[in-house]
């Protein structure tokens, strides 16, 4: 049975879904600024997010879940990020998570319902690039020691999707467990510059025992096109969360100016809202912003294609899809970038006071834009458009 | 009867069309180098594309055109721009003159009639910020006197869009006329940098007489939302330009540093192809060129949704289009000027030879985009998303 | 007497002073990263500040201080920034204060002398733009009513500079007080995103008396070319906090890259000090801040020049001194704010743990670049450059 | 004797080659746009270059030279390529040639004193990209064979610096001898783009006899550090070519805006020299074009005093040079590329007509700067910056 057999939605539903996903955004936004200063684990809104039901977008509706398609859902993570980019990430992380299930094993059925019944929140191990885990077998099952770094989402978590590597330097292999696993650590060990709610610490493995069944094997990492899309998920995420970013600081920007700045006694206006360079500088803003939303919903559909292909899918399929993915995730960060900075060029001198906090939008957004280089995003671009290779199907592209 | 009730199309016939539209822009390629460096007009070329019919895309099928949609219209004026963005232009604004008739006239149905009949390529004299032609009242018809400055397409024209202000300075009044009236001269002055082959240069009117029923005044310029769609299609008409200018320039230079170019003898690697840097800048290439089209696209989408809505289309909706429009507009042109110049910098020192004539992009595009200010878009883009106010109405915007 | 006939500097000396300088900057980097999340008052460093006789580097030997020129006195204060910004800001503005009591007023000997006695830390009130502090006349003295905002160094100062305006709206009347005068209320309410040790809050002023003897006003605020140069040093004290802070970001930025980046794992090279595009941000960053250091050291040396004139400098000579600096303080503050927000490009994801303190050269210098707006140094170096108009004598060109 | 002991200038006389050099660059401007469109050999230019004494600026004096200094040599280049960039290119090279015999071989003072005797233009075949031509030993003499591209100058040349590599893959070996020699056929095949008078096609060598005393042996090419200092000054003439042509552009443009541009009618001004958009863009290229400047008259400052060490230089003193050198290059490739490609947007549509010819100032500074890619610079300056590496001395760096 297919998870993608998705039907036409109910257009209604999904429009209940937005206007639930904005109420809790309008909630967030509230103590957005308060949580950004704490930092650690955003346990009242975790489970905010667990009683709405969003936890289960993507999940079929014949799972339990709402049967949401990715343009949606990726918008709904957007949403939750113009007023907390933490809890959008690890919101938009939990579907990315979701996804991994469904991509790389075939006991996702069984995950699926589990998910919905338990209001599962889940959690994030899989860091290929840190190879301090190590996999081995104990008799019919397997044990993981070792650590992982930048395991967003990992503290209150109810399931974790564990990683790691044979000695050998096999490929790596995945698992889904529960998060209370004896031999599990979970360290509170997250405090950088931004994102600083979203627990990305470390996780130690100490003797963990992963059962057979656990192994995402079937087709497992990057073992089919189909499989392939994980990492185009992941981008994609990662996108929508720049735009969700951008679009908070735009939208708290123009609201300073057009209440708080001044006009500069040279402008020869009255008002900040008529100045030659402040407008200008806003139409950069739309422009850069409204080319990344443009390429980002474009990539969306094309990944919503590709899902709906599964096994189907083709490798020239799902290269066009990631190549769409990696135009929106250069376009997003540099507006995002660019946004986040200049904001306060239309806002003044006192928008830097902490209570506006308007530096936790770049802190945020440039925190995560190192999640990978947008230079090898280039590189893989150029090899496309100069020598018509298709990216290389991996954890990153 | 409405000249919007397309009917869903026959997209076989699109497609067809689009292949004539490949064929002519393939032709075009064989002569666009050497008729470059020559200017002047493009008789030949001018009268293939009577003979093709491409000339009445946007005429309902009911008045003998092929009732395509702008956005198909505008790929194809970009199909031709890759190859040859004089010829482009002019054909471009055949349709802009025809879509001229249409939204400012109700004399329209004839005008179209005759068009298919008679293979018209139509001319433009229509330049509002030139207001050195005057119209007066000569009994019961009217007397122009004066010229006109960057007029593309008058030389080899059948018919024109002629415009004069009253000498008290009131509302342009514009008119459609046969370009052989008397009293009519064509000068043959333009001889610039760029578009050399689009017979921009000057017309002057010595007591030339319009009919009455030759002046497009019900609605008028700007005399209602949906005539103000004019100043729209033409914004998209250069915008669909300049992209086809910068994808012809992208795809030469990819055949030249394929074919061509030499690894640098720092890089380390064999041939130009795998340099970084060089793929790197390809990668920039496309990631702006794709948020070009993508806007382009969008907004071309939007203005068919306008155009079917004839004079129910609202302030509103007019709106959305027009900065739609503009967005597109800064991202083509942006990109533009950056492929245009940079492609240099992948294909290397020898390419600066003149029998690439890679500079004709460059020239081209730099000459067209100076139409309008890209900084009274971002103006315009600016008060849109700070204070929510409307793009006025006007020529440009 | 002039405070000018600095002779031929013992080069030995301002070695001297470098060193010290060094050292100082030195001490401040232990503690820079807590004293920047504590904020408020560096109590300590300024005094380590006062002991060390460095705030009396730009007054003339004959009144006890070293008679340091500006460019020298400029790069001590690039120094100090480079570990902490805020100690640099008020390192600055001292000079600043000193140079506003010589440009402004001829009671300028005595205060020098007793700054160098009392070891005297001034502190800034003067802000033109903040209309709401007035002073009127009592008997033959004054008094000072109101408030005024981003009064850097007021907290802990020895002495004032005030200003205020007549409430009839005349020029601006600024003094030179004690700190400590009755009904001077110092407010500790700076908590901004940046420079967050300058205290740079508000002050109240509740009918405090002004001796008419303290109101500099021979020549007065822009009285004279002369006078005219305050601005140039405020915005060359600007400039190289600018530089400064950079230079401090550059060099952390590189010992991470380092020691502890990775490379990324497409790059095909072993260490990040090898990647290709990791090489070509650093070089970036090197001609930017090298474009910016030598504009400002050159506008430095103008204003040298010009000060050295005292009363006989032109206006011309004023005009090409106040466009250096505005030049120069363009570059610096778009070379600052791309490298503080381009260095975790070049260092990774996990340079953005807390503990690294990365942002805080983003945020020091976001703050203060909003001091005024870089637009409008444009538009006067394009009136300077297109119309042959020199910068208008003010508070900020 | 040595070629460097210039002894302190008089001032007089090289105020007056400065004013000779002004003199002849108003004359070259004459008939720049015509000639630009000719292409080919500027013989009458060339002709008046050398009647003027212009062509032995670097002789000392005591060979009949003017015996200038860099900095002041590099200045008149500027001044030239104002006007017309390619006389200055060939004016420029002239310089670079003599250097090589200087910094090649122990023959120059007898070359010296026959260039000033004999009014010699030197012209280029040193390519050491091009591997086409070889050198083989013909009893105690030699013979090239082959050809070489680029060598800009050799039409109407009097003496040549051939080059040659033996066939074996050793060493470049440099040559001066006559342009008239047996068996050389210097080819009018350059008809590129831009620099459209420098005769930089190719030349051809049939068995052309070299005398052994003609070979520039002691050091050679590269041999040591001094002779290392050839790559500087061709990237610095390089480097002062792009800041001529962005003056010249600049003024031109200037000078249109003023006299001919008209306000956009949205800007509410009434002259485009009031428009906040056009002052703003003025005001960019001032500020971009004095950072290239500062750092291009700083890295000539940096070759004087290297120059002036002869073979005392150090390794680590020609790297502060050359590391100046191409951070000047970079700012000026830049500030050149943006300035000729921006400045139609102050001047505005009506300036792209052919008889303005403002695109020769883009054509000519495009061309010129691919002769090596910037990136590769960036590079450079990046493993200096960030590795501690010096630019290893090459024919590029």
């Amino acid at each position: 049975m297919s998870s993608n057999s998705l039907g036409p939605h109910n257009k209604a539903a999904v429009s209940r879904l937005f206007e639930l996903t904005e109420q809790l955004s309008a909630e967030f936004a509230k103590t957005a600024i308060v949580r950004d200063r704490q930092g650690g684990n955003a346990k009242i809104e975790r489970d905010l997010l667990r009683e709405s039901g969003l936890l289960n977008l993507i999940i079929p509706e014949s799972y339990g879940g709402h049967g949401v398609n990715w343009q949606d859902t990726l918008q709904m993570v957007r949403i939750i990020c113009r007023a907390d980019s933490s809890l959008g990430h690890l919101f938009g992380f939990q579907h990315l998570l979701l996804a991994t299930i469904r991509l790389y094993g075939n006991q996702w059925p069984e995950y699926y319902r589990k998910t919905v019944q338990g209001k599962w929140f889940w959690g994030n191990t899989l860091n290929p690039l840190d190879t301090r885990a190590t996999i081995t077998p104990d008799k019919q099952d397997w044990r993981v020691n070792g650590i992982k770094s930048f395991c967003s989402g990992a503290t209150d978590s109810d399931y974790l999707i564990v990683s790691a590597f044979p000695p050998n330097g096999g490929k790596l292999v995945v698992a889904a467990i529960p998060s209370n696993r004896a031999g599990i650590k979970i360290n509170s060990d997250w405090d950088n510059m931004g994102q600083r709610q979203t627990d990305s610490g470390s996780v130690e493995f100490h003797d963990v025992r992963i059962l057979d069944s656990e192994i995402l094997r079937d087709p497992g990492p990057l073992g089919t096109e189909f499989a392939g899309l994980r990492s185009l998920i992941a981008q994609l995420v990662l996108t929508n969360i720049y735009i969700g970013i951008a679009e908070g600081a735009l939208t708290e920007a123009r609201s300073y100016t057009k209440s708080q700045s001044r006009a500069w006694f040279r402008s020869g206006v009255e008002y900040a809202t008529s100045d030659p360079y402040v407008l200008h500088k806003y139409g950069e803003f739309w422009v850069e912003l409204n080319a990344a939303i443009l390429a980002t919903d474009y990539a969306a559909h094309l990944l919503d294609l590709a899902w709906l292909k599964e096994e189907r899918l083709t490798e020239s399929e799902r290269a066009q899809a990631a190549v769409a993915a990696s135009t929106a995730k250069v376009l997003a960060t540099r507006a995002g970038l660019d946004i986040t900075q200049r904001l306060f060029e239309v806002t003044g001198a006192r928008a830097t006071q902490s209570s506006a906090a308007f530096d936790r939008f770049w802190r945020n957004l440039r925190t995560h834009s190192l999640h990978d280089p947008v230079d090898y995003k280039l590189l893989d671009l150029g090899e496309w458009v100069l020598n018509g290779k298709s990216p290389t199907p991996g954890f990153y592209s």
